[in-house]
């Protein structure tokens, strides 16, 4: 079920993405192209997912998701090609296809990184595919600014650099796992929910719940999947976290424990949605998917 | 009468920027750290002057514009971040002081500039220090984020980049630097216009002039600069387009008439404020001090 909603999903999201690639000008076709090769080399959209099924759980309309749904996708892109440079990660392959920088240059890796960012922003701040009530708009421009920001997935990354060959303990793994990639997890459920604009307080507060479990449990898994497979079916090298003495949950906690975790957040997060009808599904078919998938 | 008025500028915005880079974890501070220091070797402020001389110009609440002005300023450090790195201008020093990845490292000055991105636009999206009206804020945002992206600033630098060792005629040239520098000097006029909640279409037209023309002035003496000052004024290497084959105005016109062009651009400027009163003045001032300035 969630291989057919995700593919409708990105579907979805492509169609709406594939229309902000268009270079103004013929000088800036190279930035364009960069900054569409990034976002189509993306893969999976879990996170414009979120946002629809988010909003599918409130019962909204999603053409008012789409603008968000390309937003979160767009922060993401940009993040991934800043991550893969040289002086961060150091990535060659993503998806088994050539990153940013390789495909291009450097240069134009980093400015096509900032200007997903600039475009994530103003791909929220407009009236098509987004809530008209332009109150709404600036409340789901600020969720975003902050979970993309220092305070958020940016602080994620710069601590994660850091802990590079550090002892982290699991709070302060999780800190950082709860910036890196769960900030921008939960501003895709909460953005999809303010985008059906009927969320009430109570609601919003559930799906931060759910969003902040399967966050986590989604990087518990990816750390497994990083120990698990090989490097064919992950489309990036194996063993590279541990490669690196990256902090992971396999090498704190032991393989089967956190093999374990990863089933208990998804039960905190199916327990989160308990109160959410069948309408929740998608949500909850992927919070389970979460923790199944094996790439 | 432009010095105190820059001052005062300077003062009201750093006391807002300095608000901004207090780290919400202890992990984060070398980020937050990096984020400051970037932003407080930033300089001159031209574009919070801008902001306040144009809400001014307006009679409008300077406590509005705080937002903007900072936001601007924001945008401003992180484009100036990532310009240095050594895949973009390779620079060691920015204003005599060591650039940000030389101060901290690469990996640390790449998330600082895009931390600094995604604080800018919080920043504005929040309603202290910003016009009340969501729907103005979030025009905005709207102007901000377009003049930042890929069709403005980023495109500039895109541009700007690929344009090394090519010979670019005046029209090439001058469509690379409306975007470089010219967007966001122009989206500094109109934020501190829109700022005073009561611009009218006219204004913005005219103010939207002001600032074309001002900004490539700004450019055009800068290239004369360039030729023209000793290193220890200019605080960055002397000479140093030249000797990056760079397309140049004195190089493209000669210097006097790169010199002529600088006043007719700051003539130009001046004549779109003629339906202006006094409170205008500092507008004028600054067009004026931008061909008149030695470094």
């Amino acid at each position: 079920m969630i291989d057919s909603y995700q593919k409708r999903c990105q579907q979805r999201v492509d169609a709406c993405l594939n229309t902000l690639f268009k270079a103004p000008l013929p000088a800036l076709e190279r930035l364009y192209k960069a900054m569409h090769y990034s976002v189509m080399i993306g893969g999976k959209r879990v996170r414009p997912l979120l946002v629809y099924a988010s909003c599918e759980a409130l019962e909204g309309d999603l053409a008012q998701a789409d603008g968000a749904a390309c937003a979160l996708e767009l922060i993401h892109a940009y993040s991934l090609v800043h991550d893969d440079l040289p002086a961060m990660d150091d990535d060659d392959l993503r998806r088994g296809q050539p990153t940013t920088h390789k495909a291009f240059d450097e240069a134009c890796a980093i400015l096509a990184g900032d200007g997903l960012q600039s475009l994530a922003f103003e791909t929220l701040s407009r009236p098509e595919h987004n809530p008209q009530d332009p109150a709404l708009r600036l409340h789901m421009l600020q969720v975003l600014a902050k979970a993309a920001g220092p305070a958020g997935m940016v602080g994620g990354q710069a601590t994660d650099l850091e802990s590079v060959g550090h002892k982290l303990d699991q709070t302060a793994l999780e800190q950082m796992h709860r910036q890196k990639t769960g900030a921008l997890i939960e501003a895709s459920v909460v953005l999809g929910a303010l985008a059906s604009a009927q969320a009430t307080q109570i609601q919003l507060t559930a799906l931060r719940h759910y969003a902040q479990a399967i966050g986590l449990a989604f990087q518990v898994q990816d750390d497994i999947l990083d120990v698990e497979s090989d490097t064919q079916t992950l489309g990036k090298t194996q063993g590279a976290d541990i490669a690196r003495d990256k902090p992971t949950y396999p090498a704190l906690l032991g393989l089967p424990q956190a093999k374990a975790y990863a089933l208990e957040l998804r039960d905190q997060a199916l327990k989160a949605l308990e109160d959410f009808g069948t309408s929740a599904d998608p949500l909850r078919a992927l919070a389970n998917y979460i923790v199944e998938r094996r790439h």
